[in-house]
């Protein structure tokens, strides 16, 4: 069988401009980057503005296991199906990090015969977005430290300073540091902390930003510190808004690549969704909406993570309306999920696979709560059985979903022609009454706990004393109306990995809280979950390899 | 008047496809970043290697003031120059760094009418080649420390350990760090410290190996630290070098742009001339002598550091043999070196001239020292009166060397065809006997002491107990027969930046030495020069904007 990377190098690509071409966009509305990549000029989304929106059509999951369950593999091929059958589709996905391909996670491309190309390009520097980020998010920790060291008029608090430092690379030794050692000119010594990029508050900016005006408000608003007055510094007091601007002036433009069979695919953004948003950017969603008919996109890891800040946070703010979800789930996930050991997966489960439904059956739920019509889909494995398969499709029709079988991973766009004709007939036939879990005006404790509750099914929550403070003291600062950005493992409904199915009575930890006054939402972090991965005792960057052609192995 | 960014902004550029076409380069051969900027493919680097070599001339300095003294400028215009007189010509320049952007050194494209474009492109993230160098030394960082997490079975020393994680930010409070606090997971508590990305071995590595293989293997031979029994650990040992390599596949690739005049110029690799060996990379420079009949390029800050670095570490390393070296000088910075304060440096006074020419006298006598012909030309300023031009003329040719004005600043290539002539003339008429400095055989204390005395004018050096210790491991371990990397500040021919003139009498102080065995060279600090730049109380970025159009300004 041959790997992911394999059949993407295989691949023989289209010149970008051709798949622009494809869909009326001309030549002139794109910056090459190479033969097989473009940004969207500033020009080209402007012009497009008056068109009418294509409908927007959200792929999420059930939560992730190691037996693996395909999301942006589904992704893709259900935009490659869309063209199969002569229909004008747009993907819109997430930028891979860069850190985790070393790690265990790998790349973000798809798989099988459902990837977007370049492959390597993709999960290695693509087009330099995240490396701008990463530039604009130190530019202001350089600019705080050296505002402190030049006299503080701010008299900024070195114990109250909020802004993180970044980087996109797993390096646990970073979590925790003391900066600032050595002699007078060496700064003041004081604690801090690196986080990946992906969770750095500039990607959700980006992420969430119009255009670069609003980009600017944004950034300007960024709260950095507290000053001995407990008060909020803000990047815009700073003066380091204009510098950390013109760093992503190219960034913010979305990226256009292609799928293995040519199907345009717009990759933009890419926050995390265990410890930010989870969603790529709204622009490229808006833009995608409007170069095509049908705009597919993805929301990170399960959906109480992706679906509910897609909804809650990009939908909300964006002001867009989901036409339809279609929730990915794989038989041998589910049976994992009823207990089965990895190695186990293979062998047909019926009891397996039913105790373990209940997590598919829980996210069936959470969908139904915000109104858009849901479509189940299986992305199918050699090993899975008609039995397990059809009881899966009775308990999701019982339901009130769509159900179609997936075979993109190994057919490509044919593949995931069922699964399109289902999301069509839903688009159709069921009644869409989207509507957001909470208003606005919910207390932000009370938002935490109607999502932990309801999104979750946790009994309660558990608010330790420093997150009651925090919370506190956002309200009284006046950021009580934003929405949360749950920060929260991804492997379990609840905040411990290992409750696996559908858990229940057990209490949401919230640890700590504070606000992403740019991007517009307080994050509320769960349970142990971490804004800075480590590394495996065996990292997959020891299989990476590059020959003296420039040939790339072992990314996957 | 207009500023530099103003004039590159209004430029009128020719695709960069017509200017590789114009030195009959098709555009098959080049892998585009846009219209106007372009990476050299594996391919054509391949192709040219039978091709013959054309004249290589080197563009040097004295030691720089505050007043200005336009090494870039002049190469820049040269190039066009050389143009304008219908000959074949090719720049060769170093990338700049980001952080000095937002600092106080600002960017590095040239100046006036003697740029290359885009300049603004060229100052910020360029091709990525930076954050891609980034990336591999973090890397790097990353699996040393996972290494140790995860069991240590190298043996490393955590007090030995050599190699430092960077960034491309001025960050002063990133010098000295404690980084693994926290808890378990969070790795073992050490001392770190960051340095600027251009300090980092990687860039060095970069600039000198000849393709991929070499790369590699110069990447594998890296010392990341000692093992508890004193031996050094490699990259290579910690199986790190596949995926540096992978990050790296773009980066090693020259770039290619155009002059404001449309002269071909790669740009390409930007190690520090201060901190590092200060010229550009090995492959664009030999790319660019297969590509044309004359190759100028420059090393970075005065001749002491960037020409000694050039000749004794580049050209013995790669086997390169400069057919001429320009010394460029002002008549304000001679002025300034002979005493006269920044602001009156507009009016005549040749007693200072006299006195502050000491100067350019010491680093005539220097470059002579490698036996290559000299031409010295002063980047004109208004503010020049036609007895100090004549002093200075009269004062170089009495020594032997060409002589000539450079206008290129006011007049673009036009203002460069006077000196391009003397180049022309000193390659045709003087004897060319160019050898290195030192031999590799002699002891590195006798090669740092050779340079202290000849190069800079030392009485003789003085090497602290560390720096004896170091450089008597370093040779027992091997690294006897390297060539020095002398990281000195760029201020004065002594290591106390505030010596200007000809300074005399002063020993120079050796601090540390390590090996960068990648590189191929040991570095000696010496004095209180920093691998880590600091913001200064008003930094470049605080005026630094840009439009809703995507215009910058304020970048200089």
């Amino acid at each position: 069988m041959k790997t992911d990377i394999e059949i993407a190098q295989e691949a023989v690509m289209e010149p970008i401009t051709n798949v622009a071409a494809g869909i009326g966009i001309d030549a002139d509305d794109l910056e090459l980057y190479g033969k097989y990549k473009a940004k969207l000029s500033e020009e080209f989304l402007e012009k497009i503005q008056a068109r009418p929106n294509g409908k927007l059509i959200l792929v999420t999951a059930i939560n992730p296991t190691p037996a693996g369950e395909g999301k942006t593999t589904t992704t893709v091929g259900l935009g490659e199906a869309f063209g199969r059958m002569g229909k004008k589709a747009v993907i819109a996905l997430r930028e891979p990090s860069l850190g985790p391909c070393f790690g265990i996670k790998g790349g973000a491309a798809g798989g099988g015969y459902a990837q977007v190309v370049p492959m390597e390009e993709l999960n290695l520097h693509f087009t330099g977005d995240f490396h701008a980020i990463t530039s604009a998010n130190n530019l202001l920790a350089a600019l705080l430290d050296n505002h402190i060291q030049q006299g503080n008029e701010l008299g900024i608090d070195t114990r109250q300073i909020i802004w993180k430092r970044c980087e996109d690379m797993n390096d646990r030794v970073l979590r925790n540091i003391v900066v600032g050692l050595g002699n007078k000119t060496d700064g003041y010594v004081r604690e801090d902390h690196f986080v990946i990029t992906v969770a750095s508050e500039i990607m959700a900016i980006l992420c969430l930003a119009d255009d670069m005006k609003d980009l600017k408000d944004r950034l300007s608003r960024i709260v950095v510190a507290y000053n001995y007055q407990g008060e909020p510094v803000t990047a815009g007091q700073l003066k380091a808004v204009g510098a950390m601007a013109a760093l992503l002036k190219d960034a913010i433009k979305p990226n256009l690549i292609q799928t293995l069979e040519h199907t345009p695919a717009l990759v933009h953004g890419g926050p995390f969704a265990n410890i930010a948003h989870g969603c790529n950017s709204v622009r490229a969603t808006k833009a995608a909406m409007k170069m095509a008919d049908y705009c597919i996109t993805e929301a990170g890891f399960g959906a109480d993570l992706g679906a509910e800040k897609f909804f809650d946070i990009k939908c909300r703010k964006a002001g867009l309306t989901p036409d339809a979800v279609v929730l990915v789930a794989t038989i041998r996930a589910l049976k994992y999920n009823g207990g089965v050991a990895k190695a186990d997966l293979g062998a047909e489960n019926l009891d397996a696979l039913k105790k373990g439904i209940v997590n598919l059956e829980k996210h069936i739920e959470n969908l139904q709560k915000y109104g858009v019509p849901v479509v189940v889909t299986l992305n199918s494995f050699i090993t899975d059985s008609a039995a397990e398969t059809a009881y899966v499709r009775d308990f999701c029709e019982a339901r009130g979903c769509e159900f179609a079988l997936s075979e993109v991973w190994e057919k490509g766009g044919e593949g995931g022609i069922a699964l399109a004709e289902k999301v069509l007939k839903a688009m159709e036939e069921k009644e869409n009454d989207f509507h957001v879990l909470y208003e606005d005006e919910m207390p932000l404790a009370d938002k935490i706990t109607k999502i932990a509750k309801e999104i979750y099914g946790a009994s309660g929550v558990n608010f330790a004393p420093a997150a009651v403070k925090q919370l506190k003291r956002l309200t009284e600062l006046g950021f009580g109306n934003l929405p949360v950005c749950m920060a929260k493992n991804q492997y379990s409904l609840s905040d411990d990995p290992t409750l696996l199915g559908r858990p229940s009575g057990f209490e949401l930890n919230v640890r700590e809280a504070y606000v992403s006054a740019g991007a517009g939402f307080v994050v509320v972090l769960t349970g142990a979950v971490m804004t800075m991965p480590g590394l495996p005792k065996a990292p997959a960057a020891y299989n990476i390899d590059v020959d003296n052609n420039g040939k790339i192995t072992g990314l996957f």
